[in-house]
């Protein structure tokens, strides 16, 4: 593939631009997406009008966005979305029992990333939003991909320091290995206020026909002592989700 | 940005190879990735090694797949996205009421595009999928986004062969012409059997406090007569969405 002079692909230098927007920065200045990614002006400038003429950035007044060519070309054939549409029947169901936030995460590098979030408009606080990471440690979504993960991962994850949100989150390695092997036994995390004090995550393990773990489904509560009753629904949520996966 | 010596760019090259899958073929070989692509296998293949590289592609077994971070590039900070999100509470409760399939689209150049659609197990068949599109002419959210849109892509539109999927698609310009007046008066769109013979699609503006229209809210029932009977809870959800978007 062609390198500029410092040896970078232009594929490495579009991936850089489209870093740059986040959800709290989806739309920047040409100047600031050349900063963000830390390129010469004059190139970002050239690549980001030649990413506008393939309509994958669009141009927003004096700014460009993310275009919806883009969306488009990454989600039609994505095993993400495929995951999503099939578990989207069950995830609303268990919303609709649970109330508060319903959503579904997979394993993706060293996080969890949430593929899909239901929410009702007065549910307890919740810090994630689709397509947003979580560490795994960290999360009850993480805590169960991180659980049934190879142990290459949980040892890399245990290796390293683990990062508190509150008092709650669990930072201690060897706490952090004894609640990976209760949630391997009883298929179930609960993480009161690991995230945020007031709020308790709760998830269950989404097991394809063959067994595999796939995503974790989790449901965000209240922190008030009553977010094990939502296990049932939970449970029977990921087994008809992973009943439905064929690959 | 670098040119190959048939003068295409690096960015056109890496487009036409994430084109290449669809959702019917969601996973390829790198060989058909060339083949449908129009690129030289070598080539084929050094990109797709390169976008594998960064994670926009993914091999699985001998072939390969959109990568998740691909999706997650496109969807953190997409205009599309923060629509669907603003829309997806709205969209429940469309769907708890309607039953069938309640979906969200967008004008994207000369077609519709579906950002979200909620189907229940059972629904009424529908041919369309997230991430999928459709002609103006011929859907009921496309009459309505084509109603509202500029008088040169309705001119463009009229003035092309208008393509049927049923015997009831509307293929005659001046019967679409005054369709489009039809929908501008009433402010919903009544497609029977347009694009399926038993499917009924239902569509009204999603209006921006400015009284832009962004999007279509829509329904699919069954073409049993009935499906006008949806028309409030659409306006009402169509309002709702409305109401919530700030730009």
């Amino acid at each position: 593939m062609a390198r500029s002079d410092s040896g970078e692909s232009v594929l490495e230098r579009v991936v850089r631009i489209l870093e740059a927007f986040t959800p709290d920065a989806p739309a920047l200045g040409v100047g600031e997406v050349a900063r963000r990614a830390g390129l010469p002006p004059a190139t970002a400038s050239r690549l980001v009008a030649d990413l506008v003429a393939h309509g994958l950035l669009v141009r927003d007044d004096r700014r460009v966005r993310v275009g919806t060519r883009l969306w488009e070309l990454a989600s039609r054939a994505s095993p993400t979305l495929s995951l999503r549409e099939t578990a989207m029947p069950v995830l609303e169901d268990l919303h609709r029992v649970v109330g508060h936030h319903a959503q579904l995460g997979v394993l993706d590098g060293d996080e969890v990333l949430f593929v899909e979030r239901l929410s009702a408009d007065r549910a307890v606080i919740n810090l994630t939003r689709i397509a947003a990471r979580l560490p795994l440690h960290a999360s009850s979504s993480g805590q169960v991909l991180l659980a049934f993960a190879s142990t290459v991962l949980q040892e890399r994850v245990l290796a390293r320091p683990l990062g508190g949100f509150t008092r709650n989150t669990i930072t201690d390695p060897a706490a952090l290995r004894r609640v990976l092997a209760e949630i391997r036994e009883r298929g179930v995390a609960l993480c009161p206020g690991h995230i945020h004090l007031d709020a308790t995550g709760v998830a269950v393990p989404v097991r394809r026909p063959d067994g595999q773990v796939v995503a974790a489904v989790s449901v965000v509560v209240p922190n008030d002592g009553e977010a094990a009753r939502t296990v049932p629904a939970l449970t029977e949520a990921a087994r008809r989700i992973g009943s439905r996966l064929t690959h």
